[in-house]
């Protein structure tokens, strides 16, 4: 497949709006918290009513998810998000991801590194604050 | 995980705009164009630069597209889409689907049954019909 363009919302000088530098701090958070094991922060990144869906799995919500990081406490977890295309759409906004993440289990073993793309759609609420609204996720 | 209401263009009395049709009846003739393996079909349903997402596989175009289908000529295909989730934002829109799909390989064997989730963005293009730009499909 041919290598495409980054879709940016920047202007052609190559500025970043605002809501693109947003939305790229949140990627980043979204990774640290990740690594950091950190739910309360995770949870701060996500609409209430956020709708992750992974492979083989009915979708969930806030409650699966706070169930998952807490089963991998302990673990060590590295890993990067690359944003391959970001399109804002007004208070709303879709991007795709690259992800790679390190997993490290408690005290056992051979870290598993998984890698995979995401689609993701984003929301600006009335506090002005980007969240994760809908999370696809492809990541084996 | 609570049943959740269906997101829809539709106003208060339940009307739905002529784009939520438009869009219900693009992932109808998508499901159609699937059932009969017909690619020309397929492909004017989708934008040029179509990205779509599947586990476990580098993102592919219209190409690998094209290919996937021809390899399942001759397959029994049945199927059915069912739209959960509905968002308009101007000329643009996403979905989220659930997918049944049946195979019945070409003259061997049971049929093979895959179902899931598909998170769709779509475009409303200058001559006004919608086409899917980016599809992440979790169907297993």
């Amino acid at each position: 497949m041919k290598k495409r363009p980054l879709h940016s919302a920047g202007d052609e000088k190559g500025q970043m709006s605002s809501d693109e530098r947003s939305i790229r701090e949140l990627v980043d958070q979204w990774m640290d918290a990740s690594k950091r094991g950190d739910i309360e922060a995770a949870l701060g990144l996500m609409s209430e009513d956020i709708i992750f869906m992974v492979p083989g799995q009915e979708p969930f919500g806030r409650e699966k998810f706070t169930e998952m990081l807490q089963s991998m406490s302990g673990a060590e977890v590295d890993g990067r998000a690359e944003i391959c295309e970001l399109k804002l759409l007004g208070d709303w906004a879709w991007i795709r991801n690259h992800i790679e993440i390190t997993i490290k289990p408690l005290g056992r073993g051979e870290p598993i590194l998984r890698s995979g793309y995401a689609l993701s759609i984003l929301k600006r609420g009335s506090d002005g604050q980007w969240r994760l609204e809908r999370d696809a996720n492809l990541v084996t």
